[in-house]
């Protein structure tokens, strides 16, 4: 070993912060971990649904030290997990493209019926090596992006869509993700959010480290988006928005924007100059008389110029929800609008250093878009499906609002829309000083009886922020009928408990 | 509307950059969007790609202006869609798990076999809802993290593993950009990565704000690794480094480290006091007499204590690559051993937020890691596919290195494992003053003009990185036989151009 070497040697040692040793303390540490992935929180998988997974196996596992014999999981929108059937069609689609000597046609099998394993054919057909184990384009399998495209425009009924504005992902998360990380460099850059919220909006800023600057939805009337209220919130802003992020319908607070407010908003965004974040992944799930989704675009194009061709906007769908539901394909897509080219470019770029989004994924995203018509072998079928689960949504979503707002205490907004009540809940005073004494937020001291005492699984307000001094939980509406009437009874039971305890 | 709301408004209407108008700029542009994101580089999926795609797209539609009639495309390790055939009993599980009626059993169709559908089922009964349209756990699925578990502890035969320790993921790129995500907090964390690298590594620390701590393989002696080069790398860098990567086998080098090589190491990962994230994706993929894979678990195991309980490591693999090729299904898993508990639990918190990887994918990984074993009803099938694969990858190793080395002026390392030749090209001065006169790089004008002479997509060497004033280009061995020997005679026929005009 040369001179040079050992002198290296020894400067890489002394280089070293602690000497090698038995006690030799860990290289990534809580401390010495990224900062803004610490700063992270994401409530809808957090300690008490970790502690509810728990409880569930010990049941499993035939433990009886709890008063009750399952956990009813509502704290998360997925809806095969609670017993929803999948769409055939869908599946049978996915199947085909997965395992082609099944489908239709001279030398097959022929389980997949014709029309589902001609759509099967055409996705394959625009597949690398017309396979979906190859990677796709990283935006997406050309077809689906050009069916997502023709979707839209039928949605809407006006313009044309580009299958080039059209993006898939995994899941809507992967799409949301990816444009925020686009818009933002650090804390002077702030993002309107609405309180309450999706978590992944407020994880992610987080993560990017920059500003959420809030507004609130007015829950008095029905968790509507006021103009004021935005025109407050830019302005008390310390930092100049970049962007507002919209969800509609809501999550967690199922309402349904009318027109008139989608046009507000959009022109808000226009005259303060934002970027327009729509996550419009709820947009089949619409329950109430007199509600009726209404995308962005649509607006947007409605009102003409100059908005038309001005306002930066990128909407969001996903395989997830829907009556669709499947949530474990990871699916989903973002549509842009007017995005400058050299960003879009931009955007393909970093979307290409993870390659491309899961392709059975995006065979699925293609039945969400494109569905078999009247006259489809597979119609009949389909639309039996998708009536059924759309009506139990809908059923479930009164017997919800319902069953809160028979409670002492308890007030609940209309379920419009998507798939979540988000209850308004009294607590006493003593419960809030109890459970400043624990350490913990009064929801989430409260979800946590919840579960303990009854299997019911929710996730406090406070996971989604709310209006300072309310309190909050959300639940969806997805398990089955007699699960959600069990529930109901359990709750009921459960509040007058704590009412007769703490008041 | 009263007083102090208009003040507001008019607050806020000084506070909008660009007065609204015709000539509205963008909100989101070149200059406004994340500078972090503009640094990523992934030559992978870059230009020559893109503009690959388009000749394509202008073959198909007939063109006849290019002096060739196919792309044959070397850019990217994906198998299916160089036509290798999937794993039968691969797509039969997961099919199985797509559309369960399809399996065997009474009132079922029959068509996915007997231990394919027993595979499926076990995997079903871990999913929410028995079903793959459900959420995962974050981490995964239960059974097959536990299939993850018991495929390590077999291919190593030393010590166990924790199935909590196994983290599913969106390919092996989602646990990469995951582990690399939480190590780093900003330029003063610096992560050490071979040259030349498979450019994921370069593209998530330019996006993460870390320093690059390059070290370099000696492609003399068939891209080693040496110890002497770790250690100037970390004496010269101005940060302290914080993590090691290592890829093995290679990519884009496809050299096999020796277990001694690996040894030495985890020996200055210990000393050092570095995090160590091995890529395994090409643990498969060994096809050199006497080479022979090495996990770095398996070897830190066997260095016992205090190695084995103190280095903190991660290994990544990938349904992706080996004889399964299965790119499309994104799907990959961590497996971490000696981190910090704290630290994990921040891991999973991170990941909670994007939900799960893709399900039907997670089932794909599950076959990689448990296929059939002998007795099995469909072992016959699988290992004669398997064996196909893996001997027409191995053919074709030689093939490519044999074809460079034959060359003038092209050298090439053996092709021991992974997918891919990087062979070294030395260019005429006069081209490389053409190139820069073009403002390109020398190689990248290489692998231009290789394009549109002769249809065949490489990618240029710089994307990788490389020890300066030498060029190379990363090809792949993917595509099928005929095509590799058309391959090779269009190459050198290329080749031999440029050294004709240029020398």
């Amino acid at each position: 070993m040369g001179h040079k070497t050992e002198e290296m040697l020894q400067r890489n040692a002394s280089k070293v912060r602690q000497v090698a040793s038995a006690a030799r303390s860990k290289v990534l540490t809580i401390d010495s971990m990224n900062e803004r992935v610490k700063a992270v929180q994401y409530a809808v998988r957090g300690p008490i649904v970790i502690r509810a997974g728990e409880i569930e196996n010990q049941l499993k596992a035939g433990s009886t030290e709890f008063p009750f014999d399952e956990v009813i999981k509502c704290n998360i929108g997925d809806a095969h997990a609670m017993q929803q059937k999948p769409i055939t069609y869908l599946r049978q689609v996915v199947t085909g493209t997965c395992y082609p000597d099944l489908m239709d046609g001279e030398n097959n099998n022929g389980v997949i019926p014709k029309d589902a394993s001609e759509q099967a054919r055409r996705i394959l057909g625009s597949c690398g090596g017309g396979s979906v184990g190859a990677y796709s384009n990283s935006a997406g399998v050309p077809v689906i992006r050009e069916d997502v495209a023709k979707y839209i425009e039928k949605r809407d009924g006006i313009g044309n869509v580009d299958p080039e504005n059209i993006v898939l992902s995994t899941g809507a998360s992967g799409s949301i993700t990816t444009l925020l990380k686009m818009l933002v460099n650090g804390p002077q850059d702030g993002i309107m959010i609405p309180i309450p919220q999706y978590p992944l909006y407020s994880a992610c800023l987080a993560e990017f480290n920059a500003t959420v600057v809030p507004y609130y939805l007015n829950e008095e009337t029905n968790w509507s988006l006021d103009l004021e209220e935005l025109e407050r919130a830019y302005s008390e802003s310390d930092v100049k928005p970049k962007a507002i992020c919209i969800i509609n319908p809501g999550n967690p607070t199922g309402q349904v924007a009318s027109y008139e407010n989608i046009k507000k908003v959009l022109n808000f965004a226009y005259s303060r100059g934002l970027f327009v974040l729509a996550d419009e992944v709820y947009q089949d799930n619409v329950y109430a008389e007199g509600a009726k989704f209404h995308s962005f675009r649509k607006v947007l194009l409605e009102m003409g110029e100059p908005y038309a061709s001005e306002v930066e906007l990128a909407s969001f769908h996903s395989t997830s929800k829907g009556y669709m539901g499947e949530c474990g394909f990871r699916s989903g897509y973002m549509e842009i609008l007017n995005m400058d080219p050299d960003v879009k470019a931009q955007l393909v770029k970093l979307i290409s250093s993870r390659l491309c989004p899961p392709v059975p994924g995006q065979a699925a995203m293609d039945v969400v878009v494109n569905p078999p018509v009247p006259g489809d072998d597979s119609y009949e079928l389909y639309i039996q499906e998708r009536t059924k689960v759309l009506a139990d949504l809908k059923y479930k979503a009164k017997l919800v609002a319902d069953t809160f707002n028979a409670i002492e205490g308890i007030s609940c907004q209309p379920v419009q829309g998507a798939m979540y009540a988000f209850p308004n809940i009294k607590l006493p005073e003593k419960f809030i000083k109890e459970a400043g004494q624990k350490g913990l937020v009064p929801d989430a001291y409260y979800c946590t009886l919840l579960l303990e005492q009854t299997g019911i699984c929710v996730v406090a307000g406070s996971g989604f922020r709310q209006k300072a001094g309310s309190w909050h939980f959300r639940t969806t509406i997805l398990p089955p009928k007699e699960k959600m009437e069990k529930f109901a009874k359990l709750f009921t039971e459960f509040h007058l408990g704590i009412l007769a305890k703490y008041e």
